[in-house]
């Protein structure tokens, strides 16, 4: 078991600050729903919907005024290990497609006027090979997930996401050392590998936890060692948001894995984070049924950028705006039951 | 078992006429849908949404230009039997709630900007109460579907909702009619009853099927006899859709008894239908499994409106955003797979 250094105490004291739930501004938003005009609880999780902001914003009326898609771009040394079937080079590529509006992610958040960052972490210096070394230092880890805090500002609700060629296979790293079990049970098909691709996968991500296996009882060491700079970043921008009660939604596999170390360092880490989608990548339920989250959404989609976490942005948007347009029996004269 | 007369004749003549999915377009959808910028399959149920409305469309591309919300208001002499907590009054005032945007179908369809038209139909004269009589004549159910059909008139999807206190109700005994087994199977709570009212429509629902068992085997005399004006119109606006190429968003519970009138009388009558949402409304599940249909929301929702439906829009508006918006591999220069 390795002692974890100084670069991560600014991290663990955050973690010992985190605010609460708002209680009153939840009770508040209550209050209106009970006088809308519907039966009781019949807009189901939209209902909660607004309950969940209100309570992480700690204001009522809630806002989704400034929903923002934050997308973490990184490189991987893993990909020397013949993890993924694009190459290395379309991280770059995408980021620059990415810019000029063609991804889907960005047809998703115009869809939806959600705002789109992107940003893209030393490209040309991808993280070490997970198999052979720590993918990034103590001080590197921490400097990223610092980076990751900065990115919220000016959000009124952030959806992270990432971008990196081979990066599934770092997300079942992190996984595999936190849930146990055997390797082959956090390891997907990702972009679309083969089945000698997949057995790839699963070796690196076994030969990845065997050599680190030391140092792996603090969910930081697994963070820096098995993970990526877009994993560090996501996990530095959940905890910002956090602190300044900006609400997170959550897209699939990679997302799921920087978020689950923070609910591995604190089991309350998440409560200020909805899961926005179900990915199809393999154990994507498992891992959500760890965190304790159920998803808005199960469409089968497995793409990343945060794209399944910018659809549920929608609704959410429709959930608020019935809370906050909808007329009361009395203002409506509608009569309430009997 | 009773030979059905006249009135319903045209509407036999247009199920023998439906026009089939394009294979063409769909074939172009996918053609498209491989240049993409993302890995195959990745988007999920996005692309077969976008393969479902070219299908039905018969163009490509196809167009979510002008998608509406069209909910029809009626009224129910089942009410008589206590089978709902809310006063029959309430249908009107919901109307008039519509019209002053005060509704949560309102709040929804403003978010993704999709219309919104509703009619009401014969309010102050309930259809006939099921228990004790056909809840419509042949020919006032005939000349219903036909005011539903003409409904969809400017729409390019349409999503049908209903407003009618009771009508869970005349939506339970068409599907205890047409799919058998127990009552109580069928029935949920609707806006809320309690034990006594669920046992009250659980009641009403056994006493209006054994009162009219002679004349079920028609899937039309069960649509007049046990539905209600809002469940005809639904019939009629579906039907119409398919012959006008208009793809149709299925609501919940009540919608599913129109529709699966029309799957009852031909297997291939809702094939221009996609599910938008799973009800909370115990059978619902059942049903969509009976209809084949796998539903694109599972929010717990049970309002109707057409609530569900309508927010699924926003999904399919984001489906066919990606499809249209995406960059292709030459086009952004991304590397495809090796």
């Amino acid at each position: 078991m390795s002692i974890s250094g100084k670069p991560f105490d600014d991290f663990r004291n955050l973690l010992d600050v985190m605010p609460e739930a708002s209680e009153q501004a939840v009770a508040a938003v209550r209050s209106r729903d009970a006088q809308l005009t519907k039966p009781p609880g019949s807009l189901g999780r939209l209902e909660e919907i607004v309950e969940w902001l209100a309570a992480w914003q700690a204001k009522t009326p809630p806002t989704v005024e400034r929903p923002t898609v934050v997308v973490f771009a990184g490189n991987h040394g893993v990909v020397a290990q013949g993890v993924s079937p694009y190459p290395r080079e379309v991280t770059k590529q995408m980021v620059a497609n990415f810019g000029a509006g063609g991804a889907a992610v960005n047809q998703i958040c115009g869809t939806f006027g959600a705002g789109l960052k992107v940003f893209e972490m030393a490209l040309e210096i991808p993280t070490k090979d997970i198999t052979q070394d720590a993918a990034m230092s103590e001080a590197e880890c921490a400097a990223t997930m610092a980076f990751g805090m900065e990115a919220i500002a000016g959000a009124d609700l952030i959806a992270p996401g990432e971008m990196g060629i081979g990066n599934t296979t770092p997300a079942a790293a992190v996984y595999y050392a936190l849930y146990g079990g055997k390797a082959s049970d956090w390891v997907g098909r990702g972009t679309g590998v083969d089945d000698a691709g997949l057995a790839r996968k699963i070796d690196a991500v076994e030969r990845a936890v065997a050599l680190h296996r030391d140092h792996l009882a603090d969910p930081f060491e697994i963070l820096r060692r098995l993970g990526g700079r877009e994993l560090a970043a996501i996990a530095g921008a959940i905890l910002a948001a956090r602190i300044e009660r900006v609400p997170v939604v959550l897209d699939g596999y990679v997302v799921g894995a920087a978020a689950a170390v923070l609910h591995a360092l604190d089991r309350s880490a998440l409560d200020h984070c909805i899961a926005g989608h179900l990915s199809a990548e393999g154990a994507h339920a498992d891992v959500l049924r760890r965190l304790g989250k159920k998803p808005l959404l199960d469409l089968g989609m497995r793409l990343g950028e945060g794209s399944g976490a910018a659809l549920s942005i929608g609704i959410i948007q429709a959930a608020l705006a019935c809370w906050k347009g909808m007329a009361t029996f009395d203002s409506a004269g509608v009569s309430d039951r009997g």
